[in-house]
Order: C-alpha cells, then sequence, then structure tokens
C-alpha cells in the first residue's frame, strides 16, 4: 500500500488526502510534524514539507504539485470521464492555474498564516503565542477569495468549468483547514457557501471531517452539511 | 506568433525565455511590470504575475508552472531525446520536485527579496529604498543552494539526471537573476560554478545576457563565459 506523508491541518497534505480519497486509493497516512526536521523526513524530501508520497513500488513524490501530477499520470489517466485533470488542453490550464491559485497564492495570503500562527507554533521550539496581526492580515485576505469562488460557480458548474477537477480539491482543502480554525467566513459569499457544500459532501471529505489535531476543537459547523 | 509577456528580471520569466529558447519557439515579448496592475493584464491572469503566455489560437496560459506542463503537452512530447520534462516517470517526479525547489523555495528565501527590493522598489507606487536586512539574508541564503547544486552535479550529469532538463533551466533563470544583481556567490562552490558555466554557454541563454533594466547594470562578469 501506498504511504502517505502529511500532517492533519496541512492543506497541502489535504488536497492530496482528498484526490487519493476520490480515486479510490487507498495510503497508509504517517503524520509528520514537518518544522521537526526529522532526518528520515529530509532523506525523503530535503525541501522537508508535506505532504511526501511513496508510491507501491518506493517511488518518492514530494510536494503537492508533484505529487498531483504523478498522480495524474501513474493513476489518473485511465479514469476518462472521472479524471480529475481533465485531458481538453485549455481545461488542463484552467484547473493548473486554479490549483496554483490555491496552493500557492491562497496559502501565501490566507492557510500558511493560520497554520503557522494557530497550529505549527504549538508544537515548534520556538513556539510562542499566535501573532494576532498576522492573523487578522490573514481574515482580511480570505474574504476576497471567497468571492472570486463564487464568481466562478455562478457561471460554471465546478471551479474550473462543468466537471469536477484537482481545482475544487486544491480550494476545498485549504477552506477546510481555515474552516476547522473557525476562520472561514461563511456569510461573505452564498454561492461560495453552497460550492464547499457540495463538495464538503462527498464521501472523499469524510476522513477529514473527522480530523481531530491534539488540543484544538475544530469549529462548531466544521463537520456539519448545514453550516 | 505566440506572445510572452515577461519581466527581464523576473526569474519565472526568464525560465520559461530559457525552454521557449531551447524548443526554438519565437515568441513577442511584452514587458509587463505587474505591481503596476494593468487591467488589460489582470484580465490575462487574475493573479497578476508574470510571466503570462498566450499561444497561437489564443490559449492564455498564466504562471511559470502551468506554462512549462503547457509547453511540455503542446511542444515538448514531439521532441523525444530533447524533451525537457523527460517521458520517464521518476525522471518526471525528479524534474518537477527540483522546479518547484527552485521556483518556489529559492524564489521565496533568495530572488524574491533580491528581485523585490533591488528592482520593482524602484518603480512600485510605494517604492523606497531597499530593505538592507532583507538582502543580507538573501545573500546568506543563496550559499547552501549553490552547494545543493554542486552536490547534484558531482553525481549526476545535469541537476535531475543524466540528460538536461526542465530542473536546469529553472535553476539557471534564478541564479541568473542573482547574478545580474552582482548576488552570486561564484566563490561558494566551485561544482556549481561548472554547471553553471556549462548551461550559460547555451544558445538559448544569449537573449537573457543581452539584457539591461532600466538604470541597473549588471555585475561585472554577468555576460562572460569566465567569471
Amino acid at each position: 500500500m501506498p504511504t502517505l506523508y502529511h500532517h492533519p491541518l496541512c492543506p497541502h497534505s489535504r488536497f492530496i488526502r482528498l484526490i487519493l480519497a476520490e480515486y479510490g486509493i487507498d495510503a497508509t497516512l504517517i503524520e509528520e510534524r514537518a518544522t521537526e526536521r526529522r532526518p528520515e523526513f529530509l532523506a525523503l524530501d530535503p525541501a522537508g514539507r508535506t505532504p511526501v508520497f511513496v508510491d507501491d513500488d518506493r517511488t518518492v513524490v514530494p510536494g503537492a504539485s508533484v505529487i498531483a501530477e504523478y498522480i495524474d499520470e501513474a493513476y489518473g489517466a485511465a479514469r476518462n470521464a472521472q479524471r480529475l485533470l481533465p485531458p481538453d488542453v485549455k481545461a488542463r490550464v484552467e484547473t493548473r492555474r486554479l490549483v496554483d491559485w490555491f496552493n500557492v497564492k491562497f496559502f501565501d495570503e490566507v492557510t500558511n498564516w493560520l497554520v503557522t500562527e494557530k497550529v505549527y507554533k504549538r508544537f515548534a521550539p520556538q513556539g510562542g503565542a499566535p501573532d494576532m496581526d498576522l492573523l487578522r492580515i490573514a481574515r482580511a485576505n480570505i474574504r476576497p477569495h471567497m468571492r472570486y469562488i463564487g464568481y466562478l460557480t455562478q457561471t460554471r458548474n465546478w471551479l474550473a468549468g462543468e466537471r469536477l477537477t484537482y481545482a475544487d480539491f486544491a480550494a476545498a482543502a485549504h477552506i477546510s483547514c481555515a474552516d476547522y480554525l473557525g476562520d472561514a467566513p461563511w456569510d461573505e459569499d452564498e454561492a461560495a457557501k453552497h460550492w464547499y457544500q457540495r463538495i464538503k459532501s462527498r464521501p472523499a471529505f469524510r476522513p477529514l471531517l473527522a480530523d481531530r489535531a491534539p488540543g484544538m476543537t475544530p469549529g462548531r459547523f466544521y463537520a456539519e452539511m448545514d453550516f
């Protein structure tokens, strides 16, 4: 069975967990605190980031964007209509553009601050209390992203077009981390909320909704379908 | 003819210019100052970053990693031995891992600080002088990266293995920006320097060596093969 080194509140790990679950690929989950820089983990990925995927034949695939391309080539290409990186050239561009939007831009502006300040600092050697200024910035930054999701899903069935793609799971992975931490502004955009309700109700989402980080209770409606 | 919106000292733009030149794809270059947030540019890429590639059929491809995958699918797949994203699965993983290393990690730790402080601030609305502390951090951060390049190229012909790949051009693009700004420490690692001499001598590199940013003279040995 493949192995995924992940952290429950690492949004990039959640993205990969969601696409593995959508494809029905079982993987052994190993919780990794990347900040501890464990030598065995750095040997797998010198960059020392979660997630890292190790396939059955021991191919080591580090980093969310590299794993997503690998899974498309190794597992996705055979899925036809269920392929999450669609075969059409323009649809691939749009899917990758949005995956990058959430895994890079949204992460830089929102989830990196939220998760670092609220979660990783708890077990980091030089931890300390969350920086409230950074949390305020992240909470302000998330709002235009919610409106962008709303804008896209008002003209399309899913984020990147008519079919469900990696883009939806990248967006949902990041938003689910903000939601766990009580920082997803569900009053901001009705269409974005409806899109999240649709994706949250998929079976692939269930393991994420059961996640509990030690010492951190999720927001009240985190696991509810009606929020 | 395709169009590339770029900035001469944007390392991600340089990465794409290099791979277009390696493949012999001529493109009209349009210089874009992303910080000015020109509405016509934001219409092409709502994320507002260089580079953006517009192909002959008007397919708009924004962002270095999305463009690199697009070019592999649209132009690279037919190149066989010269394909810069090699067909073998494990070689693709290693190539993408290193492209990500330079386009994300090296950028976050080095080129983003150097280029923002020394170049973009000059024409940004709230510009000001470069922050010397950030430049010092970037100059310290670049040294372990030079040693990592040296380490890789002492056991392999090129960065990702025996053949030339995207990884070499991503690394060279970022280092060439640091070199233009006089911040590439050529005393750090002899093997890294030899690798850079090899890639710098390729015809695809010439247009980059001829680049001059307004009001900024490059380092003394920037365009020299012997540095």
